[in-house]
């Protein structure tokens, strides 16, 4: 009766620290889960904003160095939500120090070193500890619901993917280069940060891996204002891309197209997802996270159509510990979710997904995408040697 | 800098008891209030299962009787979170023992005891104490923000209200018996559970009241099996309505269709209102909790449509303290808003909204439904008498 | 091989002459019928306006009276697309002289008017003359399914129709006062223009006919400006309903709302309909004419919800005849469809729906509106003596 | 007062065939056109089935020799509804012979037959006879609206295109072996059946040339049964493409994805496009064709989304000619309103957009497709030599 404590230490407390906190304090309100929670520290640079980030987000303790959370008795998971260009060090680190660590995505900012921590994280496999990458979208009720009804052949071989994911918050030139606009800091521009979703998405819900792609990556505002007060208008170069498109075939025989932008003036939050099967198929809009569109193919021409499945009652995943039928979740309850597959992994001994080899899998695909851009959109075979992500079920 | 504490005991802890909880716990997450939430204590009948309920829900401590929990001198606001039959005793003794009340909807179950609770929290605010009802569904940005453009002005003259609140958990003739069913438990079955939420959502929105209705409710299966499993398949009588229509007329002018329903098969948590006033219409539906439909008929008519705008901007209520654009809430987000403006109530020694006197305005429609659908649904003003709402605003 | 010839005559060419005409054109080059239409005369009052619409709209010749349009040998049926305040004249003149009718809705004014215009069509149909009342939104392709779905018992046992017809075309106040607006030449104001459709199209698809009714009407605006240029801004009383709002039960059990009203801003053409029935509910909106949302609720929870069916399949009814699966129709097709099946009627010497009777009925239910309104909304019975219609099937 | 009469010859009877037909029988019942149609003849081999297809489709006569079409002199115009193999040499000929023509699109099965059709459209122009293309997705309310917003500068600069035309008719691998599926008859598959739709439509609303593609077909089911019953279960090779997939650059800076499949399963007739500027954004789809969806970033960002325009306001192009607001149109009237511009455009001696040289245009964009797909995606500029389109505006 007495659950074991998982004391968790966190870096980083911007837009996913808050996402991850909030993840940690609500896990065990809604989830039967075996372990008890400790928020034992957040750590930042920053002395006085970590020790506010700490109070406003209900950690016990703060931290202003990386590796001190990582040398603490009290915690047993470092939670990585620091920008992608430390996430190897920290990862690495921690999981050599014998820390379970979840990493948020993208894995890393280089294929290089995604697959230095893909070592670091079999290394740590074989003393029990446990890596995983943050990959939230694929625990909303309604993408593990679509991945489950593949894994059940509801849709039969998988024809088509078509993946959208549409943001609009730098359409405006004046919009200034923030850390996220400058490739030593984000690794890449709505690539790295939208295109690694519907990416692992699509591979998570088809259970077909990205073979091959051909590219064409664009900036469409090349200079920005620097976003510092003291700068006094002066501008700087826009490194990453605005805009990422490219077209793929799995390695089961489907083809698909992807696309990410941060231009895509009037979609906030567009991740939109079509798979077609010769049996069904399937759709999802993660701006409308509780909803899956379902056409079943197989039943009577006259009532044919696509179904909007309220993914909200108990037989769906996860939605069993919230709310009753038609009382719908948020954003934020896919973190919660997130965690609660971890801790499980964690009691369990069992590989939570996706682990770091998936991330991995997903910034090789990135890389192709990268390489056949600039390559005048060749077609470009995603390497898959040594390193093979398992089958991307969940 | 050292806020004041503000000590809270909550009575119930079934549907609604967890929703508050996750407000209580989570307000001081996300809101920047100007006093300490100190979840004290939880109260239930049942020693085990209130304790069990104490630790999953995050509460300091358990009682087992309400009065207990009243006379503690560490809670200063009583949520009661019980059954409608007893709203009346919980919350007057609280108000009378100089606690604040969070009460659930509806207020109570009859008229009478809903004037009673509304003296008893004019009786407190001699005092400072404050009372509220706990309609949430006033707290989502959706809804804030279509009173606040009826206030603006935008829709002009309010011709129309057409609100629905559908359930489809009774279909089924072999849904047991529940308390929600039996008059002595719930008052009343769709009307007073769903119709309170659409009378209050229509006052709220528009700034009128309804002042008169024809009715017509219905009970379509008339006997359920008893829920106990000692009952060995014996059947009691369903005495509440499954169904409640009325049409209405708002004070100011406009007239109106309501409908609740436990019977509209296929819909889980469908609420929707539609206001059309002569500049413009807006429309909602709970079940897309995120989306507020507005048609402007001031603009050139070449790009008039019905506008889908998704509430999650800083510049819409709520939303700030939460995620950037696009990233939608849930259901129970309603609820830590709720909280929050009680809180900035209490400490700013401001009425909430909406207050005891707007639940017995919601309760006398109520009543005046329940009269005329009992007496041929003949045209009835609802009792304006003595105790009189304020502007039902926010 | 050789087919007899329907001569038509068609009285009336304002907005009802122009759709009509295009089915009477247009019938033939889509479906199989039996007879050869000529469309051998158009009337109206105004020589030169007639001459013009004869020619503009296919008709052969022009009359300026429609007792002459009934002497005409080679006219077989007369269709009736006049105002309502000459219905009953006209189509008992050309049932008496032997010839068949198509009689625009609603049927008639009155109640009075209607029940002679029964009793006309009975004694026609005595001699073979066939009588038919033009309630287009039986025809679509989608309104035809949702009956056809109900006959075949996959809703069960209907517990709630919820009907609303919305239109905002006079809600500036400066609209002028039309014909539509004015009692003696309309009958009434939504209520019959609107409310009439929405009553038939309910009892249609259900296949029930509204049996009491509580209502209320208004008249939002009660002074408009005169439509003529001749008139200097003089002002005339608007004598029509604005809006009408009714509650009803059905004679098989289930209760339902309807709304009619011109006063919907940004509501186009609003005709919705939903019906709940125990195993499944239907869903239509005629601003999305080519869909029919349907919630089977006899599958498994997991992949319930509702589907939109796009009613272009050529098992769907009528669309054979058109184009390919997802090559949606329009509006007119609907008379198009109404025109094949009284075709078919008179060919083989079947009554085609809805009958007089049909329009009939529907009419006493608009009486009992009107009444009920007038009556502080009191319940009253549908008046179902003498006349009865049959079961409102197709 | 007496116009001129324009005859017209209309080559095959098929899909096509009786679409035409309807626009040609229908035009002048709505439109005031300055010419009046006859419809003289129809021309398709099988001497008894284009005998009956005059008969039903209302052609006053049938030949069954195109040339003897062309060689008539009560015939003025050349209405090409043949399969694309056969254009190139019918066109011309008629061209050459002094007739207007209006040929189905795609305008030929290579780039090198269009550019014939091209040179011969020249040399006719300068006798002043028309040539047109038939896109006649460009001519619906919704997309002549969309090309009417880009042009006033509604959306600014654009950044996006997204176009995805998703049919499903041939997912079932056992559909026959029909001429739409054999290279020869059809010179390729989903790209010149849907593909071309989606880049004469994608260049129409945006002004813009594509200008440079990368891509990739495939042919998921490569062999199927013969289509005739005296084959046994024979089986032939499928010698077009299934879906083509790919990225583009236009000419005026804009990225753009599109996509033409036949393996959509539960997509009927799924034209899509979305074009994103940046001040605004536009969504169509076919499958609701009276609606334009319409985001405008200029506007306060608390009511900001995007608006569905139901195109049916007498303001918006060709529907003042049709029915009141919200009476929706469907597929066919596309080709009425084709005939119609056609019309005027002999009448007036202007060019009729989409010219041939339109056509050329998107032909070579097609031929860079494919030649695309056939070399390892790599990217290829589309062919502007020589003969360039006008800018493809209406």
């Amino acid at each position: 009766m007495t659950k074991p404590t998982l004391g968790i230490g966190m870096a980083g407390y911007a837009f996913m620290g808050r996402a991850h906190s909030q993840a940690w304090r609500t896990v065990g309100n809604f989830f039967d889960i075996p372990m008890q929670v400790d928020m034992a520290a957040i750590c930042g640079r920053d002395a006085g904003k970590v020790a506010a980030a700490a109070s406003k987000l209900g950690w016990r303790t703060a931290e202003t160095d990386w590796r001190a959370l990582i040398e603490r008795d009290d915690i047993h998971l470092v939670d990585v939500c620091t920008p992608g260009n430390s996430h190897c060090e920290i990862a690495i680190a921690a999981l050599d120090a014998g820390k379970h660590v979840l990493c948020e995505k993208p894995l890393a900012n280089t294929a290089d070193e995604a697959a230095a921590m893909v070592a670091a994280a079999e290394r740590a496999a074989r003393k029990g500890i446990r890596a995983m990458v943050g990959f939230n979208y694929r625990r909303l009720p309604a993408t593990t619901l679509a991945n489950r009804m593949v894994t059940e052949g509801k849709l039969g071989k998988i024809r088509h993917v078509r993946a959208v994911y549409l943001q609009d918050w730098i359409v405006d030139p004046e919009f200034p280069l923030v850390w996220r606009l400058r490739q030593e800091a984000a690794g890449s521009g709505a690539l790295g940060d939208l295109g690694a979703h519907i990416v692992d998405l699509a591979q998570f819900i088809t259970g077909q891996q990205v073979s091959a792609v051909s590219a064409l990556t664009e900036t469409f505002v090349r200079e920005r204002p620097l976003p510092s007060h003291t700068d006094n208008g002066a501008r700087g170069q826009v490194t990453v891309d605005d805009a990422a498109l490219f077209i793929a075939r799995l390695d089961a025989g489907a083809v698909a197209t992807f696309e990410a932008t941060r231009f895509a003036t009037g979609r906030k939050n567009g991740l939109r997802i079509e798979i077609n099967g010769e049996h069904g198929s399937l759709a999802f809009d993660l701006e409308r996270l509780n909803e899956l569109e379902y056409f079943d193919a197989t039943g009577p021409t006259v009532s044919q159509g696509f179904t909007r499945i309220l993914v909200t009652e108990p037989e769906h995943p996860y939605t069993a510990a919230w709310w009753p039928p038609g009382h719908g979740l948020g954003y934020e309850h896919s973190f919660t979710h997130e965690v609660r597959d971890l801790i499980h992994g964690i009691a369990e001994g069992s590989d939570p997904r996706p682990t770091f080899a998936d991330g991995f899998q997903v910034q090789r695909v990135l890389d192709a995408v990268a390489r056949s851009a600039a390559e005048s959109s060749g077609w470009l075979a995603v390497d898959q040697s040594d390193l093979v992500a398992g089958p991307p079920t969940r």
